[in-house]
């Protein structure tokens, strides 16, 4: 039996590979890569096939899938989101990922994405914070300390050069947790007993909670002027953060409004309330940051394009490396439509 | 460093995998035990989510995801179809999928589907026939000797008995290659040199062709009263193979017409043209053959449901077996919040 084609084995990147992947570049200067790269294909967004995440809604969570292709690669993310996961040991969010040929159809890459998606969603968020945040930002609290937070301040500190990161959790072992996790990173952490408290001098607050419900993560008189928001944990429909006052005053900035409008922040106001779309100010279509007083709000839902950029970064890290086993995924019959000899012969 | 759950552990069925199971199942019972998932899954239809496939197409192909769950368990295939592959050695169709857990969201199996979606399609094809074609068919023709047509006919001969198999393809050397593989399958094999030699004294015409455009494989005059069609290959937008003169003397069976309309043989047809849904014949609540001279049509574009049941065959028929390998998909950290201390320990 001739062997099969190099096609027909996927490079597939395990949860151990990619925790080595990341040690090998440094995790800070991986969050810069994957920012940088999100930034460049906000900068082509036009050139990408889009569409709402596909959602199965339980009562307990949401599997989804999002895909998108900008007409060479093809790409698409498995997640689900879970809140009381955590309770039994597992994790809220799980996630992998693929790449695969436009030309062809056949998959070039295949890897896991829990670990990725929060690189992804750090780097994102401060991509985002980079084009909209007050300048000279040094200053970011953080709400919510659960397994985002601590990716969020290092890509902060990296991307955007924030010097404190003000930590604030409703369970106090979450913000020790993320208070010895960051311990060695250079930034000065505060650990804080309220949200009022990690909010005091903040030129960037970031909101990042797991509820699957309506809460008040921050009320209209905690926000003053001249803030950005980065508003991560409203995400699905019924789960938001920020008090509807909070949105009124803010310029809202988003990834892709048809997915926002149903999933972020903004699912409180009208649907037909104002907001910009983030890729436009990144080509200059249409304005960031006007004034020091204004508050800015990054409505952050995730879009697949944000994981189709990350998997291009790994993608392209991985090469050279051993990083990754060949995945035996796909069928190559020598006649490729001898399928059924294919099969026959192998017994 | 403690050792990720079972859980982070995925099933992973390799290409390799497959045929093994294949030849420990045996091909033709493995086929009738597909079947018997798939009628019994159609048997409760409304307990499905269900939504037409989100396609990506490009000028040469297409990629697919084709998500289900019946609340218990989620599943979704990964599936493309290149008709110009063969030219460059490559498989028209290729295939993975994967089952959830719809109470956690982690995957439960990880399989290649390139094979086993041949067996699930074959298997729909008969458990369809079963049910529509003329009482005691013996015969069946197959116009178009790709990959699927052997999986089709062993199909028919075990689940709806068969005795002969009247093969046709426009290229003499699939016909050859098919007829080589059915050697010693206890069919009696014609190798016929048109379509209407192979459509002589069949009660039952598979068509199954690979070409994206609209085609002719089956005029109107050739198609007399009292068979079953079986039209497989006109399964995307602007893919047919039949006349539609054809579609109007015949009862259509379809899966879910939100998809069929757009990609099956009806889009041929008015909008309202009146098409059965065959899991309403599979309960009773609709009527399927009535009279031995009525034209049934299956028009079949294939259901992620179908998938679902294939893949949960698969689940099942692999315990206790060594057809599997556990794959590190899913990060595990013993803090479920601590996916940052799990990434910084790996160090």
């Amino acid at each position: 039996m001739t062997q099969p084609s190099e096609k027909a084995f996927v490079p597939f990147v395990s949860v151990d590979h990619m925790m080595q992947l990341i040690h090998h570049v440094g995790l800070k200067p991986m969050l810069r890569g994957i920012a940088d790269r999100i930034e460049a294909d906000f900068h082509r967004w036009p050139d990408f096939d889009k569409t709402p995440r596909v959602a199965s809604h339980s009562d307990v969570g949401v599997i989804e899938l999002m895909p998108t292709s900008d007409g060479d690669v093809y790409g698409f993310k498995y997640v689900n989101g879970h809140p009381g996961n955590t309770k039994g040991g597992l994790q809220t969010v799980t996630a992998f990922g693929l790449l695969s040929d436009v030309a062809t159809g056949y998959p070039v890459l295949f890897s896991e994405m829990t670990i990725l998606t929060a690189l992804r969603t750090a780097a994102t968020s401060a991509f985002a914070a980079r084009v909209l945040a007050p300048a000279g930002s040094k200053v970011m609290a953080m709400i919510g300390n659960g397994a985002q937070s601590e990716f969020q301040s290092l890509a902060m500190q990296e991307v955007v050069g924030i010097e404190e990161v003000r930590l604030y959790d409703i369970d106090p072992a979450a913000t020790e947790k993320a208070a010895r996790n960051l311990a060695g990173s250079g930034l000065r952490v505060v650990p804080c007993k309220t949200a009022e408290e990690a909010i005091e001098g903040a030129q960037i607050i970031t909101t990042c909670t797991a509820d699957k419900q309506y809460a008040t993560i921050l009320t209209d008189n905690m926000v003053g002027a001249g803030v950005h928001l980065n508003a991560i944990g409203g995400d699905c429909p019924g789960k938001t953060e920020l008090a509807p006052a909070i949105l009124h005053r803010a310029d809202i900035f988003v990834e892709y409004p048809e997915q926002t409008r149903i999933e972020g922040e903004i699912q409180q106001l009208d649907p037909d309330h104002k907001v910009t779309e983030l890729w436009e100010v990144v080509t200059g279509a249409a304005k960031g940051r006007t004034s020091e007083r204004q508050i800015t709000l990054f409505d952050s839902v995730g879009f697949a394009i944000e994981d189709f950029s990350a998997l291009c970064y790994v993608r392209d890290a991985i090469r050279g490396t051993d990083y990754f086993t060949p995945l035996d995924m796909l069928a190559d019959p020598d006649d490729p439509r001898d399928l059924f000899g294919m099969v026959q012969r192998a017994g």
